[in-house]
């Protein structure tokens, strides 16, 4: 093994260790964290804005972005509890961004809306219970094929803007058939961030893993 | 200065360096480079098959993805000569990539199709004489605020998927104005795959930057 691999593996190594660390401090304190995954624009504030308020506790929103604090405003001023990460230039969070911005009196759901970015962030553990990760029909059919740890990965994976279905050639068969070749078992969930549909199916899913994770 | 800070540098200096290298073997045999940047699904590909025969001259594509084919499959069946890059998991491309592929009768235009990202692309210079960035309407308009390098970076921008803009809140004001925060000259495009619309524009303006950079 050359020296190189050696380091980077030993990285890789040290972030498990942190995220896990972080793992058994929130289930420690009976909160559940949800790493919300996706391409730019697809749709997770907008996600977060409806699904929040359907959950049976309550939610803490941490964002990151390169710049900004677009979506922690928006968040706030839905009266959702958020604090904006900006990494800079960083193209995913890590875990002591995490750690550094918990509140104290954090309860019930923790939500990281990592940075929008179909690669990189699938790479990193930062402390969740589980990936959710926000695909949308406009990105097209064959993503889970172009781009397959983020599919891997994740524990649920919502398709969103199929209000704008009869506007594409978007190929359902193709896009499950690709996802459930790297991942047999996540649900696939379609979705509208305009509308809300799906978002009491995502809240009950949700709601149901926090009460197994108790057991 | 730190030492990490300092081995960081080197290693942009050293891709700079690379690059300037292929940008200048490319120029010498008169072929112009355009690097293709944006998000998972913007339609990158689609830009290509449709832009590339309104060109004067013939053209060469380098695909770059994460995993697959696809897309040096679909140029390829319409008479486009391309190649595939599979990157394993890497973000981005680099400058020795491009050029372990680049044919010996390579003529025209060379377009290099990015890895789908909005973040890591617009950092590494790969030997291009300009950058295209395609962004779109289904992303939302507050991309350049959130993701300000790759409009920065950007020679020229297209927003694409204009057909979908009756069915979307797209705020093309905030969007421009973001832009031109970050980049008071890059001409903005208003472009749709679906149809065309705006592709003989794009290819004027590549047209005139290979005549220009020959006087």
């Amino acid at each position: 093994m050359s020296k190189k691999i050696e380091i980077f593996e030993k990285i890789l190594d040290k972030n498990e260790q942190l995220a896990a660390e972080l793992n058994a401090q929130l289930s420690a304190q009976n909160i559940f964290f949800i790493n919300v995954l996706g391409s730019p624009g697809a749709g997770k504030t907008t996600l977060l804005l409806g699904l929040l308020p359907l959950l049976n506790e309550p939610s803490f929103v941490i964002e990151g972005d390169i710049q900004s604090d677009i979506d922690a405003v928006k968040l706030s001023q839905a009266g959702i509890g958020a604090v904006q990460i900006n990494t800079g230039g960083a193209c995913h969070l890590e875990t002591p961004q995490i750690k550094a911005v918990l509140p104290q009196d954090l309860q019930g759901y923790l939500f990281v809306e990592n940075i929008g970015n179909l690669v990189c962030p699938a790479e990193f553990l930062i402390g969740e219970h589980h990936k959710l990760l926000l695909a949308t029909v406009t990105e097209g059919s064959d993503k889970p094929y172009k781009y397959p740890l983020a599919f891997e990965k994740a524990d649920i994976i919502l398709l969103n803007k199929t209000d704008l279905l009869p506007y594409l050639d978007f190929d359902i068969d193709f896009f499950t058939e690709g996802v459930r070749k790297l991942n047999p078992t996540a649900p696939i969930i379609k979705v509208c961030g305009k509308t809300g549909a799906g978002f009491k199916e995502v809240a009950y899913w949700i709601t149901q893993k926090k009460l197994q994770s108790k057991l």
